[in-house]
């Protein structure tokens, strides 16, 4: 959590000072038609191609407002992240482009696409465990002995605001959007979507996406509680983190209507129809809201107005030219 | 040519009447900052992603308005056309979109997925010859004996005009752009491109870009005459086309400033940059053009205000992950 602010209730005004506050920083991605595709029968769909963002993902967003919110003081001893790819890649990003020392933590499974792209970037990596928590540890440590910022990827009242303004930038296009399909990872994007979204207009819906091998959200709402998976399995490693925090848990418990999960087996097919109907190259974090349309994996009429965030770019799910 | 019209000059409001023919038919595709990258040092480069246009690429444009200005009784006798691709997917496309039967040739080498495109859209397809004018002649002979309208892919008054509608769109979304940088298949796209945009904006600059192992616009011009190259060796088949057609090198001639040759080596390359930095997936004969942006292929200031129109999507340069 982001100290002292992390209790501090988050209103709208908090989205459009942050949507202010980053819009130098990242691109206004565009929102693109699906029309004349028709994914699933549904046939007004339009993309939110965060994969075409600064860095490759929405992360920039929230990584730009939390450090432009931190103190100069604080910011001058530099920034340090542990992530297993996206979050990493912004926090580097955002490093080189406010001039700040950045330390990147990644885990030993990290893949060498995502240490190039942290290292083009100008940020020190450190290549340390074999799950999140342990390189999370060591960023922590490393602060504490040589001062900073630690930045959470997702636990963060700042990084939540920013991944929202996404939100504003949909319902300002498209005023008559009904519905957001956001998948999940730690749960900040959709907890700031969610918000902003409900706070901009109340009638939207809003609905979030896990992969059915790693159903965290689903578990936990369906529980009441924040829960812990102890074994998960799924193609979609980017999405699975195994347990949430409590700001993203509130936040989705309050703003999100429904919470689906989507057969692993149709999540690369999707990647690809994206490709093929839309030129757009996603990840298949991306690829598993989409497929939440495109298998009808919630109640909706076919002429239904659905905006679907398509987080990342990647080529996982890429078909081998 | 496109019979009787072939000759009749093209003005202004001809690619102006075309765009709001077509509009109801093709996606207004986004321009996309290149910004925060900077390809080869240019500080001002936007995209135009005509690889998110409907079939994946610009191509629908010149089907569209060439269909939509053939007389009702023509059309409805049907569809011919002879091509490698796009131009085949355009068509099949148009004719799923306005009821009306499509038949599509297409070469011995073209590829499964190719041919899977097309049949998508509810086309006859029909596999001839080893290479394009193969196809193209049994194309001619189809529409021979059963009647219909042949359509060309590049070399046609109406399909030029409706790919010019590109240069539109770029213009009015951008009115301070200086250069478009556009590659060379059949010239088709080109020509349209660089009409349009000279009679709008008259001080813009128009670079045509051809992969070097295939320079047939470049030689076409050199030589003041079109010629056709006998052997060509290129990683780009899909602009691979040894010659032109007098409409197309007129108006090349005419209206575009400068044609270029990018190194096939670094094209795929080019491609990979693309996904990464912008969540583009392109295809080959998009990323030449970016290739020419990206390697300084013209000369240039750093801030000059550039649009790239990428042409297609594809995966054929994609990293195979």
């Amino acid at each position: 959590m982001s100290g002292q602010d992390a209790m501090q209730p988050i209103g709208l005004d908090d989205y459009r000072a942050a949507h202010e506050r980053v819009k130098p920083y990242i691109r206004r991605t565009p929102l693109v038609e699906a029309h004349p595709w028709v994914p699933g029968g549904a046939a007004q769909v339009r993309f939110k191609a965060e994969c075409q963002q600064v860095t490759g993902s929405f992360k920039a967003r929230g990584a730009f407002n939390r450090v432009l919110n931190l103190p100069e003081e604080v910011r001058r001893q530099g920034l340090a992240t542990a992530s297993g790819g996206n979050f990493g890649a912004a926090v580097a990003y955002v490093g080189k482009t406010l001039g700040l020392p950045a330390n990147v933590f990644v885990m030993n499974t990290s893949t060498p696409i995502t240490r190039a792209r942290i290292e083009s970037h100008g940020a020190k990596l450190t290549v340390h465990g074999d799950f999140w928590d342990q390189s999370w540890d060591a960023a922590g440590a490393n602060v504490a002995e040589h001062g900073g910022a630690l930045l959470h990827p997702y636990a963060d009242r700042d990084v939540v605001i920013g991944q929202g303004t996404t939100a504003l930038e949909i319902i300002d296009e498209w005023p008559e959007v009904e519905t957001l399909v956001v998948s999940i990872g730690g749960g900040g994007l959709l907890a700031g979507i969610a918000q902003a979204a409900k706070l901009l207009k109340p009638s939207i819906r809003v609905i979030g996406v896990e992969a059915a091998g790693c159903p965290t959200l689903y578990t936990c709402r369906k529980e009441g509680r924040i829960v812990k998976l102890e074994n998960v399995k799924t193609r979609v490693p980017i999405l699975a983190a195994r347990s949430t925090e409590p700001l993203n848990f509130e936040l989705i418990e309050k703003y999100v209507d429904e919470i689906v999960l989507v057969d692993e087996e149709v999540i690369e097919d999707s990647a690809r129809s994206a490709w093929q109907h839309a030129g757009l190259a996603i990840e298949l974090g991306a690829a598993t809201a989409l497929a939440a349309v495109s298998h009808r994996c919630f109640e909706r009429r076919d002429d239904e107005k659905i905006a679907v965030v398509l987080c990342g770019s990647g080529s996982d799910g890429m078909p081998k030219a």
